[in-house]
């Protein structure tokens, strides 16, 4: 079973190579929990199983152009970590060119990411 | 009553002026919980109350010296914001420079942190 800190590694190591969906099909749990800071367009803030999570990445995968995106970490302690994202994108229906700063909390179970819960950064919300 | 991101922006800005400890007296709840990835010296990983924590950020300030801090966020959603910093400290004793990069996670409950909890960078731990 995967220890914390190989989860943690794992997926800082994917998303910097933006497998993102790789990522989550080989490193999140079944019932994973995702939470966003707020609803978006027809999905609500919080998520629940794997499939769920799989069309919220291929939905903003195929709704958004990503130009660049860095990743910073894992920071980690016990059964938690933190990564770091700075993603360049623009979004396809309204051309609109936006830099995101965020974080994601990952709370790691049985080798398996069992919530990921995303905070964006503070001057960034309107 | 403040709101988690007044607070999270009053934190961070208490950070980046090297005011540690106006930070623990103004914006920490008197029951806070402060939780470290590991025991150090004296001191319990978890520590309980705001005459704990601040004798964790006085031990601090008197046994390191600290050439520069960069202060990163506040990331938030919820009651929930993380920080991170970046600490150039050398420790008194040993004479040993250290390059600290850890996030903390904070949680707002009635308008005070009620927790901490500090992750540190992965590759930073032996």
């Amino acid at each position: 079973m995967s220890t914390t800190e190989e989860v943690a590694e794992k997926l800082a190591e994917l998303c910097r190579k933006g497998e993102w969906k790789q990522a989550v099909n080989t490193l999140y749990a079944k019932d994973i929990v995702s939470v966003e800071p707020r609803a978006m367009e027809n999905m609500p803030a919080e998520m629940r199983g794997i499939d769920q999570v799989r069309g919220k990445t291929d939905w903003f995968m195929q709704n958004h152009e990503i130009h660049s995106s860095k990743v910073g970490g894992p920071f980690l302690a016990g059964d938690k970590f933190v990564v770091q994202f700075d993603i360049d994108v623009t979004d396809k229906a309204s051309k609109k060119r936006m830099q995101m700063s965020e974080v994601g909390i990952y709370t790691v179970k049985d080798g398996k990411v069992s919530r990921e819960e995303f905070l964006p950064m503070a001057r960034e919300r309107t």
